[in-house]
């Protein structure tokens, strides 16, 4: 399932050590809740993987699913002025100038070659899943948080299928394992 | 739920990214099955996490649940000679003389007590989960393993709950993500 094209695929996500991206309900506050903290050993490393401040810079494009988009709009200020934002969603239709609606996965590949972005953003769990499921990530960085919630929303569904070559790892003071992966396969 | 004893519980376990233990059916095919092999990023680390090398020495009674047994008992030759090796089954009888068969957690708890051990190797997914539900775990290391495989056996239930402090990581070469973990809470 490999679709030629000019960007990379690249997600950014934080998980529970069993695996959540959200709580039941899609509740967040776990990822602000700090577990442990003051009490981690902090490891840098010379193959550090990405942070928001390494990553963040280079995408040109965001593709998101209705759930996080509708997420981010609770945040208050938009915080991608500028940026190329598509939201992938079969059923929503909006007038929001800071994003470009798209109705399925093949509109959201034609508007990402259309635009001719390099690095593409791809956030939030379905959306993740379904792109990995179509060979449309490249790298993977996961931020793994010091805890088990064991319920909630997870990162990976039993539909999902990957292997990976690690690229960079460091732990941070907050007790974040990240690690970045390449994606090497998704059978 | 903190119990007065005079030994560590200790966890050290594989998991693939999504936090399978084992695939459907208890298959463990995948733990051996090196993805990626031969192109991840070694990393090194100067607060590594343990390893069997470094885990393994350490202890001086191993607990483990009856799937673990009857898997160890398919390996051939008995891996642990002259251990203390205690199995937690509520049904299993055996006159197997390497093993001593407790029926409840608190026979187990009496046992290693009466044993006098101070370090004691926690094993099998379900262990695991009732040992760190009832606060008998304290350090918990995991091995990453660079895959996702959707299905199969976890390592957490939606019982489980916990918080960690990170003591030590690093990134073996063959791509698994070793953390250990000392358990701060189980709530």
């Amino acid at each position: 399932m490999t679709i030629k094209r000019s960007w990379q695929g690249r997600a950014f996500l934080g998980m529970s050590l069993d695996g959540f991206i959200a709580g039941p309900g899609g509740d967040l506050s776990f990822l602000e809740s700090e577990p442990g903290k003051g009490q981690h050993t902090e490891i840098r490393s010379d193959h550090p993987a990405l942070t928001w401040d390494t990553f963040f810079p280079t995408v040109d494009a965001i593709v998101m699913g209705r759930t996080t988009y509708e997420k981010v709009l609770t945040f208050g200020e938009w915080p991608y002025p500028g940026m190329n934002v598509i939201v992938l969603s079969s059923a929503l239709e909006s007038d929001d100038p800071n994003v470009t609606i798209a109705h399925s996965p093949e509109e959201v590949i034609a508007l990402l070659d259309d635009a001719g972005v390099k690095n593409v953003y791809v956030d939030g769990g379905r959306t993740v899943q379904e792109f990995l499921a179509r060979g449309l990530i490249d790298e993977f960085t996961v931020s793994i948080l010091p805890i088990v919630i064991g319920d909630g929303v997870r990162l990976f569904g039993p539909e999902s299928r990957a292997t990976f070559a690690v690229e960079g790892a460091h732990i941070e003071a907050d007790g974040l394992a990240r690690i970045t992966y390449r994606v090497l396969s998704n059978a």
